[in-house]
């Protein structure tokens, strides 16, 4: 931990460059994204920074530390419940940008009008994600049996979080 | 119930129009799926059949009463569950049509190579469909609360269903 801020702003798409690096590692282990370790850049701007969907990055003396999108988890009537992703660079692990990542998320996402968040797709196996967001207010409200090929351990299970959002002044 | 075959068979993105009167009759009761009533065609059309999504049609008589599609519910390590949406003409209902529908499904995803079939928004309150599926074979696997807007119920919960897909001979 630096003693430099942790910024935290929005993206367009096309600085999609910013996140690729620390996406391109997360992806590669196999043990944490759905997303295949071959995603290319392409398919991966797609699903982080395409409208609807809001990317955001986290920057520490001009370095890109990880990076977080969100959107709709559904259209129509089920679009009150925001989804999202993260991605922390892996030399940056363990000096808490996940969680800030995280928070932050949780109050645009709430300023945007959701009422609350759901990740449809949290790994088992990752015990430290599945702990952190725990601690972020999110409850575990399903799992499905063997959904995600981990690229060590064959198929694990697949856990479904999520909380509501606290209400914005506005 | 007529003594007449139901034929089902999968249709091309450009055979929409055949699913759409029922699409569209579903949606404007605003209790069954996410999609707003005011869904368009061409929106609709996008959802039911743009690939990798594979869309079917249940035919009596050269009347279609029905219809459903499934897709892979994630990307590349989670490609092997398989989501599937269905809809059933309103006048044809309790003719068996929407169990008829979901066998062929089960089938249909099992050749294609999927191990298991994942249902991401049941309406809780859609009571029909949630035993339809128990008797198909689908467990309740999660619920996620208040995430639909019930059109005359106001927010309800959606249920998450999921059953492994019996192997195919090859």
């Amino acid at each position: 931990m630096t003693g430099s801020t942790l910024l935290i702003r929005e993206i367009t798409s096309d600085e999609f460059a910013l996140v690729w690096p620390a996406f391109r590692q997360v992806v590669a282990g196999g043990d944490v994204l759905a997303q295949a370790p071959d995603t290319t850049f392409e398919q991966a701007q797609r699903m982080w920074t395409a409208p609807p969907t809001r990317a955001f990055v986290a920057e520490r003396d001009g370095a890109v530390l990880g990076s977080y999108m969100f959107r709709p988890n559904q259209p129509g009537l089920g679009d009150h419940v925001a989804n999202a992703g993260y991605v922390t660079s892996p030399e940056a692990r363990n000096q808490g940008i996940a969680r800030a990542l995280c928070e932050h998320s949780l109050r645009t996402a709430a300023e945007a009008g959701f009422t609350a968040m759901q990740f449809n797709f949290v790994v088992e196996t990752n015990v430290s994600a599945v702990h952190l967001w725990a601690s972020c207010g999110f409850d575990i409200v399903g799992r499905v049996p063997g959904a995600f090929r981990h690229a060590g351990l064959g198929p694990v299970d697949a856990l479904i979080m999520y909380r509501r959002l606290d209400p914005v002044a506005r």
